[in-house]
This record gives C-alpha cells, sequence and structure tokens, in this order.
C-alpha cells in the first residue's frame, strides 16, 4: 500500500512549517494533527509513549506497510519525504554540503533566531524570566552572526546549495522569514531578501500559517 | 585522482573526534591540522577567508579533481565520508531515523552535554561569566534528560539505529563517552555504558586523543 503521512505539530511553530513546506513543493498529502505546546499537549503521557518520548513536535508518522513509524526532528522528515526527490542534490558534496547548512540550522539558526520570535512574539518580554532576560543580548548577537553569514553566501548565488531549491533552503526559510517577529531587521540583509522572494515564488509554495 | 582529506581541527572537540572515528573506522587516511580555539586560532583572516567564514572547526577539506573544497559541520563531514559505506543505512526509514539521532545530537544533547564538559573541564568553573553560571542548572536537566532519551533507547537496542553501527553511534559516542568531565554521572546510565563498552570493540575504533 502507499504510504500516508501526518504531522504532528503546532502550527506557530516553523520547524513544522519545514516538513508541510516540503510536501508542499512535492506534492505530497500531509495529515495535520495539532498540539498546543503552550498548554503542554506533547507533554501527556499518552504523546511520550506513542508519538515521541522527548515530548517534541513536529513528528512526522508514517503508515505503511511496516505500521505506524514516528520521525521526529523536522529536519530527518524533511530528509524522509524528500528521499529521491531533486531536494535533495545527487551530487556527494553538494548532498553533504545540504547537511552542513541543516545541521547549522539547528545549531547556529534555530537557538537564536527562533528561540527569540518565540520569547518575544509569543512569550512576551514582560514574562520572560530572569535567565532569559539575560540571554536575550548574546542571543541577539550569535542570530545576527547567522543571518549575516546566509547574507554573505547568499550574495553570490540563487539558492544554499548548487543552483537549485533544496533542502537546505527548505529548512532555513521558516525561522528566516519571520525573523523581525524576533527583533532581527532584514532590512540589513539584501541578499536573504531577495532568496526570501525566490522561496515564496516556487511552485507548490505554501506560506506559514 | 583519489581524493585526499585534511581536518582542521581541536583534539579536545568531541565534534571533531567524530570525523577521526568514522575515518578510522571506514579505513581512510586523514591528515590532521590543528588550531587552538581557546587563543582564537579558528578567528584570524586567514582561517575566516579559505577553511570556514563561521569560524569553527572541525572543517574537512576534501582535495581532488574539484580542487580543494571545505565542508564545516561534524555530522556534515561524517556523512560524505561515509557515503556509500555500511555506516549509513540503505533503508529509507532507517537513514533518516540515523539522521534523526545526528539532529537530536546537535539540538538537544550537545548544547548541554559538551558545553557543561567544555565550561567545567576546560575552562574551569571559576572562570565562568553569572551568565554561563546561571545557565548551569537547566543545561545540567537538559543534558540529563538526553543521556536517559539514550539510555531508554539503547535498553532495548545495541546500536542507536537498526542492528548496526551507524554515524548515529558515532556523531553520540564522543562528548557521551567523556559526560563524567562535564559532572554528569555515567554510573546512573547501564545500558549507555554497555554501549559505550561495544562502540570501543568496534574494529578501527581509535581512542579520544
Amino acid at each position: 500500500m502507499a504510504e500516508m503521512y501526518t504531522l504532528h505539530e503546532d502550527p506557530r511553530s516553523g520547524n513544522c512549517y519545514k516538513i508541510k513546506l516540503t510536501a508542499a513543493l512535492l506534492g505530497l498529502p500531509l495529515t495535520i494533527r495539532q498540539y498546543d505546546i503552550m498548554r503542554g499537549e506533547t507533554r501527556t503521557p499518552e504523546f511520550l509513549q506513542t508519538i515521541n518520548r522527548n515530548g517534541r513536535i513536529p513528528v512526522l508518522q508514517i503508515d505503511g506497510d511496516s505500521g505506524a513509524r514516528f520521525l521526529p526532528e523536522s529536519n530527518a522528515a524533511c530528509w524522509y519525504l524528500a528521499g529521491g526527490s531533486e531536494l535533495i542534490p545527487a551530487d556527494r558534496f553538494d548532498q553533504a554540503d545540504m547537511l552542513r547548512w541543516m545541521f547549522f540550522e539547528q545549531y547556529n539558526h534555530e537557538p537564536n533566531v527562533a528561540t527569540l520570535r518565540f520569547w518575544l512574539h509569543f512569550v512576551g518580554e514582560a514574562n520572560l524570566s530572569d535567565q532569559q532576560r539575560a540571554m536575550l543580548p548574546a542571543k541577539r548577537i550569535a542570530g545576527q552572526d547567522a543571518l549575516q553569514l546566509m547574507e554573505e553566501h547568499l550574495a553570490q548565488r540563487n539558492f544554499m546549495v548548487g543552483g537549485n531549491v533544496s533542502l537546505a533552503d527548505v529548512a532555513l526559510f521558516p525561522y528566516t522569514h519571520v525573523a523581525e517577529e524576533g527583533g532581527f531587521g532584514l532590512e540589513d540583509y539584501p541578499a536573504l531578501c531577495r532568496w526570501i522572494d525566490r522561496i515564496g515564488t516556487l511552485p507548490g509554495f505554501v506560506p506559514m500559517d
């Protein structure tokens, strides 16, 4: 039987949007099951036992001949969906270079650009703990560094890897294009702005909720 | 011509050790070029211009028909070296699941388990900034959560993914097996200890410097 895909997600999460964007660019149907992470809906015993022991979303559920299988980590879920497609370069170096940017996204970009958006746009600055407030300046600088690295890279090319869109773009687009919700000024990054516009015109593109 | 590999590294870094362990398990020769990150040797103009604009190690240099190419991000470098080998499962789900653990390593494990080792073992608790000191309790809990997730996963299997060693094990081994240098008590994780012993007996295994 053909595989069926269910995304366990919170629509405010850019990590979840990565998977929806991958599926949309590939024309793959995706069933959506929503949770409210602010209400702890991914920390229930049922969620921890069945969906993800780590208590995090997104999780991609894959129903097929092997029964239901669950894949946490947004970039791994994108990799699964895009297997054999043009979103993963066939060239060995380009493929590793694509993963390089996806690891950069999770290590250097998301913990700064996405966390400041979460804290300032959803939690609210007045509700931050003293410890979170103390971390704002360092995360601001690290987020700017991540955006600047992308800016310099994209000044000379249309997409992050090779000449075409790949999962490196899909992974970096979600939190970059809403970085202003975390207080980052995108007007400082003209190549990044052109890249954001370019992603928005791809066939099959869907916006973030 | 055959490709030649040079690793730009600091021997104290578990991220660098991942790449040396991958090459050793595969029997690939690797030239080593060492830098002292504590002295800023990866922030020189030459390093930033040629090796990695991000100013970080490890970087895998690949010399071949296309000239010298540079691949930052430890897990991407491991992926490149292991291309076509048994360290990357051929099964589509297992391959994505392997990447899932490699992203988990960079997002949930390294920033806590490795950072506490760096702060306590190399920088020294007396030399931490107030902000770093304030982050210790949260990083302690998040590091324990990461180790506990591995413990529960490994209680039922010999390796992280499928029945054989893969890059998921290679990525998670370095900082896990020296977690006690960051103040984590490995005696609380018996399945993890058996897995550490198992990795140490693999053909070609090399210890961390």
